[in-house]
C-alpha cells in the first residue's frame, strides 16, 4: 500500500499539520495554537490527540513512513530547537526525540525555511531544479539553500540564515539580534513598516499613509496605498526592492542558483517589489551571471505549503 | 600499479604542472609561461612537449588516471574557459576538449580557486571537512565553496565568485567589473594598494610609506612598514581586515562552514590582517554562529598547492 507522510509546521502563533501522499496531495489537515502550552510535553500531547484520528482514518500508523517537522531554529542534525525567540519553550528542546517517543514514528526536523525549500523542490516552483535559493519574506526573512540537489545544512545544521546577512554596513538596527543593516531589518514586513515610518518623518511627499495612526501602519496598508497610486508607498517598495536585489546579487555570486523562489506575505506586492528587486540584482551581478537567474514567486497555497514542505523531509528518510 | 594524476594550474603569467600520486606527493613538476603563445593550440603543443617526458618517466600514459586543470573562469560543466580577462586567449575556449585530444587522457577543468579548495580538502588544512570555504587573497579574490562534502558549482558551473560580492554599497569602483564596493576592490593586493593611496592622501599620520613613489607602493611594502611599527600601515591592515571580516560573516550565515581557509599573498600579513578579520567577523555574526568558525591559513607550499589542487580533480573522476 502507498506510504504517507505527516507534515507539521510549528510557527510562532499556530501549528499546522496534515497527512500528505508521495505526490503532494494533502489528505487531511488542521491546525492548533502553538501558544496554549507552557511546556513542550503539553503541546505534544495535544498534537497527538489532534493527529491520531487522522492517522487512523488514513489507514493507521503502519501506512505512515514518518513525520517531518519544520520549526524556527530547528536543527536537522541534532533534532533540537535551539533558543527560538518566537516559540514559548526556551533553551534547547529535543523536539524530534520527544515527538518520536510519543508517536512511535521516525521524525525529521529542520527549520521552517528549509522545509519550505524542500516543499518547492518536490511540489512547487523548484521542481526539477538542483540549485536554487528559497527566500521567505514574512515578519522576518528566512531562507533555504539547495545546491547539488541537496539542502545546505552546514557543519552544524544552521546554514541558510540569509535574513541576517549584512547588506547595509552600519545600517538599521535589528532589535532582535542587535546587528545593524541586515536584510531582515529592511526586506521583511517589519522592515517595510520601519521604512514607512522613516520615510513619513523624513520626506514631504504627500501620502494617504499620513492619515493612519502609527500603530496601524503595516506592510499591507503600504501595499494598498501603492496600488492606489500613492507615490510615497511606491517609493517604499522601490527602496525595499533595491536592498533585496542587492542581497540577491550577492547570494547568486555565492551559489549560482537557477532560480530564487520568493514566498510569504511581502510577495503579494508583486511587481511593485519584484521590478526593483530584479533590476538591482542584475545591476550588481558581474557579467557571467547576468540575465540567467529567474526570480519566481511560490505558487503553493500558503497554508498548505508549510505542511507539504515539512512532509517532504520524510521522503528523504532512508 | 598505483595510478597517478596530472595537475595543471594555468595562471595569468605562468602555468605550473606536475604529476601527483594519490596521497599528494608531487613526483615531478615544472612551469612555463602562459603568455608566449597567441593561440591556445600553440600553448597546448608546448605543454605537451614539456609534460610528455615526465609522463614517460612516471611509467607512461597507462599509469595516468587523468588530468586536472585549474584556470581562471574555468567551467567544470562545459570544460570551457569563458572570457578570462587575464589570459591571452579571448572568447570561449574549449580547453578541456583540446587538451584531451592532444594527450588522449580524460581531462577535468574548473576554476583555479575551486581547484585550490579541492587541494586543501585532500591534502591541506581542510582534510576531513565536509563544509568549508576557501578564499584566495592575491591580486584578486577568488573562492571555492564546499558543502555536504562537494564543491558548489551552481546551475551553470560559475558558483563561488565571492570576491565580487558587494560589501560596501556604492563603495570603491572595481575597474575590471564596473561594480562598486566588492570584496575584491578592498581585500586583494590591488585593494590594499588603493587603500594605501587613499589613506596617504586623506590622513596626516606620519608614515614611512610617504617616502615611496606611488608606483612602488604595493601590499608587500605596506606589510613591511607595518612590521616595522608604521602606524598608518597598521591602520591599512586594520581597515582591510574589517571589510574582510564583514564579508566572512555573511558567507558563514550562508553555508555555515566549519572553517574558512585563507590562501595567497595577503595572508603573509598574518595577525596584522587576521586579528581584525576575526574580530569583525564575530561582531557581525548572529549568536548561533559565534565562536564556532575557524579562520585558517593554508599551510600548503604556494607553488605546489595549485598543482595539487588541480590534480585532486582527477580522483573525483568515475
Amino acid at each position: 500500500m502507498e506510504q504517507l507522510a505527516v507534515g507539521i509546521d510549528i510557527g510562532g502563533t499556530g501549528t499546522k499539520f496534515g497527512i500528505v501522499d508521495r505526490i503532494g496531495n494533502l489528505l487531511f489537515s488542521s491546525e492548533m495554537s502553538t501558544r496554549k502550552h507552557d511546556t513542550i510535553e503539553g503541546f505534544i500531547d495535544e498534537l497527538y490527540a489532534n493527529l491520531s484520528p487522522f492517522i487512523e482514518q488514513a489507514g493507521g500508523i503502519g501506512r505512515i513512513k514518518g513525520m517531518g517537522l519544520g520549526a524556527p531554529n530547528g536543527n536537522y542534525y541534532t533534532g533540537t530547537v535551539e533558543y527560538a525567540p518566537n516559540l514559548p519553550w526556551k533553551g534547547i528542546i529535543p523536539l524530534a526525540k520527544l515527538v518520536e517517543n510519543k508517536f512511535k514514528l521516525p521524525v525529521v526536523l529542520t527549520n521552517d525555511a528549509n522545509a519550505a525549500a524542500l516543499g518547492e523542490m518536490m511540489y512547487g516552483a523548484a521542481q526539477g531544479m538542483r540549485d536554487f535559493i528559497m527566500i521567505t519574506l514574512g515578519t522576518g526573512v528566512g531562507s533555504g539553500i539547495v545546491a547539488n540537489g541537496k539542502l545546505i545544512y552546514g557543519h552544524d545544521g544552521f546554514a541558510g540564515e540569509l535574513g541576517h546577512t549584512i547588506i547595509i554596513p552600519d545600517g538599521r538596527l535589528h532589535t532582535g539580534t542587535g546587528k545593524k543593516g541586515s536584510l531582515e531589518s529592511y526586506a521583511s514586513a517589519t522592515g517595510v513598516r520601519l521604512t514607512t515610518l522613516e520615510f513619513l518623518a523624513k520626506s514631504k511627499t504627500p501620502s494617504s499613509l499620513r492619515k493612519l495612526a502609527e500603530k496601524d501602519i503595516d506592510s499591507k496598508k503600504v501595499y494598498e496605498a501603492a496600488m492606489d497610486g500613492d507615490p510615497l508607498a511606491k517609493e517604499i517598495f522601490e527602496y525595499t526592492g533595491k536592498i533585496l536585489g542587492l542581497a540577491l546579487a550577492n547570494f547568486v555570486m555565492f551559489s549560482s542558483p537557477e532560480a530564487i523562489i520568493l514566498f510569504g506575505g511581502l510577495t503579494k506586492a508583486g511587481e511593485l517589489l519584484l521590478k526593483p528587486t530584479r533590476e538591482n540584482m542584475e545591476a550588481n551581478l558581474i557579467q557571467v551571471f547576468q540575465n540567467k537567474v529567474k526570480i519566481l514567486v511560490s505558487h503553493l497555497k500558503e497554508s498548505d505549503a508549510a505542511i507539504l514542505g515539512a512532509s517532504a523531509l520524510v521522503w528523504e528518510l532512508k
